[in-house]
C-alpha cells in the first residue's frame, strides 16, 4: 500500500480501514509520510469528512505518538472532567474542578493557553502569585490525591502529534474539518486518564463556532468519539454572545472565581457552572443535587479545595493575584439599563489590555482584564463608574480598551441557551 | 496577504485572483510557500476547480519559472503542434511532424518520454540508430529552419515548475484536477514557441480518460487555457479502446511511422494524421486538401522531411534501427476475422517486452514491440502468423507478451469515433 492510494479513497470519500489510518500515522510520525501527503489528507479530509470509526481509530494512533496518563480506578471517587471550546470571560473551569473535588469527584484538568482572543485557563491561574501549572505526571498524581483536583499544562508527551498536526492545519487552512477540531480536543482529553467528561460547546459570535448548527455538529463528533473511546461524554450547547459573568482578562477572572466559589458570584456564571456540575455528576453515576453543590459553594468547601489545589501546585497562601501598573475606571456614557456585555467587544478589549496573545509564543500581562462593576439588568445613571480596566501594559492599551468596552455595551437583555447533547 | 488566506479562499470555492495566484508561485519557487501547503492547495483544486482565468495566470506563472522558446515569426511558414493524451501504439506524431513540413508548416515539437504503459515519443526515436532528442536551443532553432520540423526533449529550463509541481501531485493524490491536468500539457506547449495547436484527446480504456466526458471536460480546459494565452487551440476527441495502427513498441512504431510516412500505412492511422492535419492546416489560416496531404505521402516529399529531421538530429543516413535479440511469431489460437486488437492488451505487451518504464528512471528497450501482420478485417486460419513479438529481454518477457497479446484479440470489428472541439 502507498499513502497516496490512501490519500486516494478519502479523496473519493471512501472509508479508510484502521490499518491505512495507523500506515499515514505510523509513517507521518517516522518520517515516510511527508508534511505535503498529510496535508493533502487534510484537506481530502475537509471535504469528505471521517465517521466515527475511522476518527476513532484516527484520534487512537495520535494518542500513541506520546504517553497516556492515567490513576488508580475508584469507583467511589469518579474521574471527571470539563472541556469548553472556549468562551469570553468563560472561567468555569476555575470555579467546577474544585467544586466537583468538594463533592467527592477527582479532576485531573489538563488546560490550555489563550491564543488570540480566547483566553487561557492557565495564563488565569498564572496571576496566582507563586502558581505553577507545570508538573510531571509524579506531581500531577499526588496532587490528585492529596486535594481531588488540579488544572495544569499538559505534559510534552501528551499527544506530541496534536500539536505537529495542528501547526500543519493552521498553515494549510485545513483546521475546518468538524472531525479533525473533534480529534484535536478530544485526544488530549482521552490520553489525559479522565472518565467521564462534559463538554460545553459554545455558538455565537464570540465563539470558535458561530452558528447553532456548527456548534451541534462538533459537539456530536466529540461525543461519538468520547464514548468510541472509552470516555463517557456529554455536551452543552452554550450561547456565546455575550460575556459570562462581569470579567475577562486573567487575574479579573480569578477574582470573579473566587467570589463565585464563596457562593457570591454574578447569577449566570454560577448557574453554568452549576448545569454543568450536575450534569457531569450524572453523567459519572453519582448523582448529586443542585441545593447539594449550592451548599459547598456557600459553606466555603469549594473555596477551600480551590486553595488547596492553588498551594500543592506552588501558591502561597493566602492567594495573592499580580498588581496591575496601571488601571482606569469606564464611567457610562448615558443613562441607561445595564445587560450583559457583547462577548466581541470585551474580547478586544480583553486582548488590547493583554490578556490574550497573537502568536504561541508571545507573552500575556497576568494583571490584564476588564471588570464590570454594575449587574445585569440594573439602571444606571451617566456617570456612573460602569468598568474597570487593568493592564501593565500602559495608557495606550487603556485607550484601545476603552472604545472596545463602549462597543461592548447594549439595551439588550441576554438570552442565554443551555441544550443538553447526550 | 498569507498563504493559508489563499488556500482558505479556494477551499471556499472562491475566485483567486492573479496577484494572489502569483504570490503562490512566486513563495513557492523561492520556499516561502511549503510543499505541504501546495500540496493543500492542489487538492482544494481538485475539490473547487480554477476557472480559465485563473488556469491561464496559474500556467502563465508556471512557465515563467523557466525561460519560454521562440522562434521568428514567418506568417507564411506558421508554427504549428500536436499533442495527444496518449494512446496505445499512437505513433502520430513521427508522422504529422514531417507531413506538416513538407506541407510548408513549422512543426517545433517537445515531446516526453513513456511512463506506465502509455509509450513515449522520444523513446521510439531513439530506436533509430545515431538520433538524439537532446538539443540546445540554439540547436533546435537551427534544425527547424533547416528542415521545418523537430521532435525533441523538453530543456531543462522549460517550465521546470511543472516536474515540481506534477511529482507533488502525483504522491498526494491531486493528479486527478482537470484544470491542473490542462495546466501542465498546456504549459509546456505554450512555453515551446508554437501558435497554432490541435490536440487529439483519447477515451477508452486504454486512454488517460477512461470516458468520453472526461476526455470532452478536458479537452475544453486545454483549448480555453491555449486560446486564452495566446496559442490558437482546437481538439479532437478520438476513441481508444483499440490499437492504432498495428504496431506498439519502440522501433516497431518507427517502422509503421516509415510505412505511413510513404503512403503505405495502415488505413487507421493514415486517417487520423490526416484528420489532425487537415485541422491543423485549417486553424493556421492556410488550409490544405486532404488530397494534397495524401500526394505528400505517396511522392516521398513527407518520408524525406522526416529523414532530414532525423539526419539534423544525428541520425546517420540511410535509417537504420536498432534490432532485437529475442523475437517471436504468434499464430492464430483459431480459425477467425482479426479486427483491430484491444488496446488494454497490446499495451500490456509491449510494456511486458521493454517498451515502458514502471518509473522514470528505468530505461526502455529500443528494440521492443509487438507487430500485428494482418490488416484488420481479414479472416484467419488458425496457425496463421498474426503477430511478431521483439524484444530484447530475453525470452520470459516474450512468454509474458505473448499471453497479452491473445488477450487482446478480439472479433469484434472497431468503431472509432473522431469529434472536434473547437
Amino acid at each position: 500500500v502507498q499513502t497516496q492510494d490512501i490519500i486516494h479513497k478519502k479523496r473519493l470519500g471512501e472509508k479508510l480501514t484502521d490499518s491505512e489510518i495507523g500506515f499515514i500515522w505510523d509513517g507521518y510520525l517516522r518520517g515516510t509520510v511527508s508534511e505535503a501527503q498529510l496535508a493533502a489528507l487534510a484537506m481530502a479530509i475537509v471535504f469528505q469528512d471521517l465517521d466515527t470509526d475511522e476518527l476513532t481509530t484516527w484520534t487512537s494512533c495520535m494518542i500513541d505518538s506520546g504517553q497516556r496518563l492515567s490513576y488508580a480506578d475508584n469507583p467511589s471517587l469518579p474521574l471527571v472532567d470539563k472541556h469548553s471550546t472556549g468562551g469570553v470571560g468563560d472561567k468555569v473551569s476555575l470555579v467546577l474542578a474544585p467544586l466537583m473535588s468538594a463533592a467527592g469527584f477527582r479532576v485531573p484538568m489538563i488546560s490550555g493557553r489563550s491564543l488570540g482572543y480566547t483566553g487561557g485557563t492557565l495564563d488565569k491561574l498564572e496571576a496566582i502569585n507563586g502558581f505553577s501549572v507545570s508538573h510531571t505526571p509524579a506531581e500531577l498524581t499526588r496532587i490528585l490525591s492529596e486535594c481531588g483536583c488540579f488544572i495544569a499544562a499538559a505534559t510534552d508527551d501528551l499527544v506530541p502529534a496534536d500539536k505537529r498536526l495542528y501547526a500543519l492545519r493552521d498553515v494549510t487552512s485545513t483546521i475546518a474539518s468538524p472531525a479533525l477540531i473533534a480529534s484535536s480536543i478530544m485526544s488530549k482529553k482521552i490520553a489525559s486518564g479522565v472518565k467521564h467528561l462534559v463538554l460545553d460547546v459554545k455558538f455565537g459570535k464570540g465563539a470558535f463556532c458561530e452558528t447553532y448548527e456548527a456548534a451541534l455538529t462538533l459537539a456530536r463528533r466529540m461525543v461519538g468519539l468520547g464514548n468510541a473511546s472509552g470516555v463517557r461524554t456529554i455536551a452543552c450547547l452554550t450561547s456565546m454572545d455575550r460575556l459570562i459573568g462581569l470579567t475577562a482578562g486573567n487575574a479579573a477572572e480569578v477574582r470573579e472565581s473566587l467570589d463565585t466559589l464563596g457562593g457570591e458570584g454574578p447569577a449566570d456564571l454560577t448557574d453554568l457552572v452549576l448545569n454543568l456540575a450536575e450534569g457531569l455528576a450524572e453523567l459519572a453515576g453519582k448523582p448529586v443535587s443542585r441545593a447539594e453543590f449550592i451548599r459547598l459553594l456557600k459553606n466555603g468547601d469549594a473555596l477551600t479545595s480551590f486553595a488547596t489545589m492553588c498551594a500543592l501546585q506552588g501558591a502561597s497562601l493566602p492567594l495573592t493575584l499580580k498588581a496591575p501598573t496601571d488601571t482606569r475606571e469606564i464611567l457610562a456614557p448615558r443613562s441607561a439599563k445595564f445587560e450583559a456585555p457583547l462577548a466581541e467587544g470585551v474580547a478586544r478589549a480583553a486582548f488590547a489590555l493583554g490578556s490574550g496573545r497573537s502568536l504561541p509564543e508571545d507573552d500575556t500581562d497576568p494583571t490584564a482584564g476588564v471588570t464590570f462593576l454594575v449587574a445585569p439588568g440594573t439602571y444606571v445613571h451617566e456617570g456612573t463608574p460602569i468598568a474597570l480596566l487593568e493592564t501593565s501594559r500602559g495608557a495606550n492599551a487603556l485607550d484601545e480598551a476603552e472604545r472596545y468596552v463602549y462597543a461592548s455595551l447594549t439595551d439588550v437583555p441576554a438570552a442565554r441557551v443551555a441544550d443538553w447533547i447526550r
